[in-house]
């Protein structure tokens, strides 16, 4: 799923070059980190990409070890049950029994080996059982802009997969604090395995309003034209509110890996060195009397000096600068209603 | 005197194009509005300006008015009693007998008229006596970073013109206080008019460290060679320091025009509108719960985005960014030390 509009990483990301395509951690974009990170795990062939027509061309640049005919566009954003179920309906033309992984594109996670260990566990679990079986991200912090999996038994015969009690929407801090303090709750990444038919049953049975129109599409003859006139009639709804929350037949593999959506920029702080005064400085920057600030610049011979701030983003682009201070960075949608078009 | 090295307004100014260089306030460089102030007081011809070598071209072109040999460069910085001293012997060469005003070059007077009426009680009553008539600036806060004239009874047979009982060096905030409440104080704006004979005399009887090597300088053979050979000894001290504070003869007429030398770059939110919040934007900005802010770019299609961020200076040129705390504007001079002279 690498459909992003790019806000959260204004102005570094844009419309046209939303978060996946820029290297926010890590190296390279974040779409092409999570594309190689399935190298030896999912051939290039059965890697998909869904994302918006504009964004397709330097997707494929981006990723160009996939067939092109692999990137494909939703005719318009409507959230990620419709992605998911567009996904599996695409799949489905190729293996109406096959199994996938709905993965977002953008993620930041650095052991590989056990992401594919982890992925592959999901997969097996999720080819041979009417089961969605999603990644629980362990919680290193009571984060309340995540959604957790209360997790229950061992699922009985699948060795590494534990059955879910429920999905939880986003906690309150003290809520989350008391997760953290139980245990047996994950963080929901958004990665799903499952088989086309268990994907088709789900939607069938708990989102009836997704499942009808995807049913219309699948046995329409100009498939291209019914998707376009479908798409836009869809509910925008999200695939943990539409399926997930609902669902009996959840099962859950724990990740050995360490993950972060790095949503905003406040989280690119975590993967930085700091300097001695807590500043993350992913810029040429000098600082006088400066704390806990995060500086960025994609051009290096652009210098940003600050003097006697502190708990600011500061992020530089040839056409666009913005101060943010850290507490406020949630006000990032609010000042973008405000910037003109031609900077978004 | 246009000799500024540029650190205060950093990083719109440079070593290379200091304040008196740029339009920080009103309509063109601050030295081309000092010189077009002039007109219909001083002819052209008259109008010296006083800088460094590297500074001659583009002086020259922001003031295209006045004489190419009118500037002139002293070998290096020796602060303003030396260039006093030294302007006073460029003119003694021209006229022994000349009266002449040494100004600034950089402050923001809106008023032209009022100037002109002002600094030519100033200059008439310099020419007749021997005295050294300053031009004292109506304060209208009690600023701590403007040294202060202590006046007295009216001077004896001059129309406008008081005397100075002293100068009082740059005062604590308390003290600044007492001084507009009391009355009878006015700024040092470093506006000094004099005759040749009566700035030597000075020199002379209060500060012969420089009076011995202009003399010397002003019965050289090769007045270039010597200016060379002179010059890097001089000490570096003020004019106040050198003479003002030591002499008797001091008169001061009270200026009838808004004066503000504009220091730094928190003085320019005087001169500029301000938005319903306070921000005072020299830039295209936008702006999300943030609150008295100074925000300058000399590119009007670069965006400054700011948000939940108050009191904050920031200013963006194509190559370096400030973000400055106001509060720590005087921090400046610190940081600069730290950013690499390519920058500067």
């Amino acid at each position: 799923m690498a459909g992003g509009s790019g806000e959260r990483f204004w102005p570094m990301s844009r419309h046209a070059t939303p978060k996946h395509m820029l290297p926010i951690v890590g190296r390279g974009a974040m779409i092409t980190q999570t594309v190689e990170r399935l190298k030896g795990l999912i051939p290039p062939e059965r890697v998909l990409i869904l994302t918006q027509k504009y964004q397709i061309k330097r997707l494929r640049e981006l990723c160009p070890q996939l067939p092109k005919k692999n990137f494909f566009a939703e005719p318009m954003r409507r959230d990620t049950a419709a992605a998911a179920a567009l996904a599996g309906l695409l799949i489905e033309k190729r293996d109406p029994n096959a199994t996938f992984v709905v993965l977002p594109s953008d993620a930041y996670i650095k052991d590989a080996a056990a992401y594919r260990k982890t992925l592959k566990i999901a997969l097996e679990a999720a080819s041979k059982n009417d089961l969605i079986v999603t990644v629980g991200m362990k919680p290193t912090r009571p984060a309340t802009n995540y959604g957790y999996l209360k997790t229950g038994k061992p699922t009985k015969g699948l060795n590494g997969v534990l059955n879910v009690e429920r999905f939880v929407e986003k906690p309150d801090l003290s809520t989350a604090k008391k997760y953290l303090k139980q245990g047996g709750y994950y963080w929901n990444g958004g990665v799903f395995a499952w088989s086309v038919p268990t994907l088709k049953a789900a939607f069938k049975k708990h989102c009836p309003a997704l499942s009808k129109p995807f049913s219309r599409l699948a046995q329409a003859k100009n498939f291209e034209a019914e998707l376009q006139k479908v798409f836009p009639k869809l509910d925008r709804i999200s695939v943990d509110y539409a399926v997930m929350e609902k669902a009996d037949n959840i099962a859950m593999v724990p990740a050995t890996f360490d993950w972060d959506d790095v949503g905003e920029w406040t989280s690119t702080a975590r993967h930085h060195a700091k300097d001695e005064n807590g500043n993350t400085l992913c810029a040429q920057a000098v600082l006088e009397a400066s704390k806990n600030n995060i500086v960025y610049s994609g051009n290096k011979k652009h210098l940003i000096a600050l003097c006697g701030v502190k708990n600011l983003i500061v992020v530089h682009t040839p056409d666009a600068t913005l101060v943010c201070d850290k507490a406020h960075a949630g006000h990032l949608k609010e000042l973008l209603k405000k910037v003109p078009e031609t900077y978004r």
